[in-house]
């Protein structure tokens, strides 16, 4: 029998997914059904596709919503995180389950019961982080309990970067997701973590200083800053008794500092929108945060606020972004700050048609077994292979795809609201992605994380 | 005939404001009912006033509020700012006056065609900052206006601060204020102002290394930094051409930079609250925001994070606030960062019983006259006399009282919700203020400004 997959929403992290459906469509017997607001940007390979229909739809528009969700066998929405919610209740009244990649929002865990009362396998969090980030943390968790030991340690970063041929600015850094939430990553409230039992907090201001450094197998040092709720898993992981608990973002060494330079200029503010932003230009934008000065030059007032010494490269990385350019105008009106610097940003960061983006992510687990204390270092690297086809629509569609074939496939069977950490869940799914290069190197390295034994204290 | 003031609210700042208008009560025939609360912590002194009564009042007692609005000729409302809607309402139902040393809210200013329509003055921000500050620049701005001049410039700056024979501790600083919009101030968005016909925006994070300085005769150095809405009065001050509003907050130099540590390290957060607060240690809370070590002490790991040199004053004026003392324990549960900051600097910067406070006040005024550019500085100073009768009170509560008066005698009469900026309010006020010792000096200084004439850039 046909089985029937509803997707609401087509954007650009769907390619790898649509391919994996459909690949599959024949042997397993798969209709699939997009529906999007604008489904001619879709491929004409996908468009074509006999296993496929393709349908206009305006998901607000409720009878077109219920009728296309009550076709269905399952539903996956890639809508954004926000509109998940009415999906959801559809879902519940005409007994569909659902598949997302978002997090599980108040009102989605609200649905748990009614899900479960209908047998109902409601599956977020299933992409890559979050997504490939729990199903691999608690495969080597759950591993070390297996052995019989004793979580004392997590930590846990991810970075959606570029691949290292395309790694071609001063910043090694381009956009190869949502570059809004790139500018405005860290803000509303201080970072807090766990070390060694005590909780640490970082203000913003200070988040890009706070780095720590990693290394990668093959592709060199990284660096992490810390994300704003380190402790947000740390029931859902069962690690109420580990003592150092600590999420991160990773990106290459010298981001971090260079991007501070923003931050204590407050070009990431998003708080207050700039008189006359539209017309200004770069230098203007850049001068509004400066003193007034009737002789110097931005530049110098810049280099002597910020304290960059002449040959310091934190100032050739401003000058790479036009940043003191009098010429390039913001044509954006009422903006922010952010918003301002996010357009300057994406002048320079916008990824080429021929760059590829470049997925990575590292895990730490410390334990204690028979007494000792041990430690094991994961990681992951993922690579695009052209603009459409990149890590992150790879790494965020691939778990999705896979999760609802088995979903389908009554290899996942739990019903109720649920993001993927049993092993269940993530053992096949984790065994299905290593057929697409997604795969995780182990080592065993010493406790070195915060362990007072190793440190020679003078 | 007797007229009746009803003064709700007997704080702490009433010292003066009560003296005031009893001293007045037998010439001007005036009666006081004061209603507070906890009438009983006034001093006998008023209590057995026989101009005044006293009367215990919760004002959120419809019956006992209306009453004693009902019975008086003009009211003065000494409460905290929010509540002062419900009195403006009652004064409007029985056609009273109402003064207040508070900011016009939205819902006051809402009722200025009712108040207009009755011929009632509404009367409000005839304090301190703002009070005199309006009053004193409004003078100043109208004298320069009469000859003909053109406002081009406009700063203003006021601090609440201790007398320099109780100016005894390193930070020359002590709360003669409400402790927490101190610990808060600059906080909530990016301070905003207008140099030279652009402007510039400072994040809170930068607010206190962006100070500049000026000299009081016979009080030595201060310095400032910025207000966050420098641009808050430009339309009632008729300044819309002005090339420069700058308003600001005066601290004793080396105040703000030394602040400035609290801001870095986030102690002066508000928006969260800390895990175990209560029974914390002063260095268990140092150590919150900073990095774990197994070996390296608090003290070094925040001379690192903060670069504080091993000869840096800044350093002393940490210890003098016993920061790293892990025996003084906070009592504080739930509380936030500022929270706890407030209660540690309240340990050291409570006024002591013969300690003094001072009020600084300094405007600039620059003009075009003549096709010259010309500037006039003014500045006040005021001394407190003892714990009770403070500069602080002197400040804020003289204005009110005397405004109360001349509104009683007809001086001033143009009715509607408004702030001291109109020549008939300001001009009697300030004379009467001259008697008790509160007036500005002015000095014709040449336009320096930020007037590209002046500058020998190179």
């Amino acid at each position: 029998m046909l089985r029937k997959i509803v997707i609401l929403g087509a954007g650009k992290s769907t390619s790898y997914m649509l391919d994996y459906l459909l690949e599959k469509s024949v042997e397993e017997n798969l209709h699939l059904t997009i529906c999007d607001l604008l489904p001619e940007t879709l491929p004409d390979k996908i468009k074509k596709h006999k296993a496929c229909s393709i349908l206009k739809l305006d998901i607000f528009n409720e009878a077109d919503r219920s009728n296309a969700i009550k076709a269905s066998d399952i539903v996956i929405s890639m809508l954004p995180a926000h509109l998940h919610i009415i999906v959801a209740k559809d879902c519940i009244a005409h007994k569909k389950h659902l598949v997302t990649a978002s997090y599980v929002s108040d009102q989605i865990q609200a649905l748990d019961t009614q899900a479960k009362e209908n047998g109902l396998i409601f599956m977020n969090e299933i992409g890559l982080d979050p997504g490939i980030d729990h199903m691999s943390a608690m495969q080597a968790i759950d591993q070390i309990r297996e052995k019989g030991g004793k979580m004392i340690l997590f930590e846990s970063f991810t970075g959606g970067l570029v691949a290292p041929e395309s790694d071609n600015n001063l910043w090694n850094y381009k956009f190869t997701w949502n570059p809004r939430n790139v500018v405005l990553a860290g803000q509303g409230g201080a970072a807090m973590f766990f070390q060694e039992g005590t909780y640490k907090y970082i203000p913003y201001h200070k988040l890009f200083r706070r780095t720590e450094f990693l290394d990668v197998e093959g592709y060199g040092k990284f660096e992490v800053y810390a994300n704003r709720d380190s402790l947000k898993y740390r029931e859902a992981y069962g690690l109420q008794n580990a003592l150092t608990l600590y999420r991160g973002t990773m990106r290459r060494v010298g981001f971090s500092k260079a991007w501070n330079m923003f931050v204590q200029m407050g070009m990431t503010d998003d708080s207050y929108t700039i008189e006359h932003s539209e017309g200004m230009s770069y230098r203007e934008f850049a001068n509004l945060f400066l003193p007034y000065s009737p002789t110097d030059s931005v530049e110098l007032k810049m280099r002597h606020y910020l304290k960059i010494d002449q040959d310091d490269i934190m100032w050739d990385k401003l000058k790479e972004l036009n940043l003191f350019d009098a010429n390039k105008k913001i044509f954006l009106k009422n903006a922010t700050p952010a918003q301002v610097l996010q357009k300057i940003l994406e002048d320079s960061w916008t990824l080429g048609d021929q760059d590829k983006d470049m997925i990575v992510m590292y895990h730490k687990f410390g334990y204690k077994l028979n007494g000792k204390k041990e430690q094991i270092d994961s990681n992951m690297v993922v690579l695009g292979e052209d603009r459409t086809h990149t890590a992150m629509a790879k790494t965020v569609g691939l778990p999705v795809a896979i999760a609802t074939l088995f979903i389908l496939n009554k290899k996942i069977t739990t019903p109720g609201v649920q993001i993927p950490i049993k092993k269940e869940v993530y053992g096949p799914i984790l065994e299905e992605l290593k057929k697409f290069g997604i795969h995780f190197k182990e080592y065993k390295v010493p406790y070195l994380g915060y362990n007072p034994d190793f440190v020679s204290g003078q």
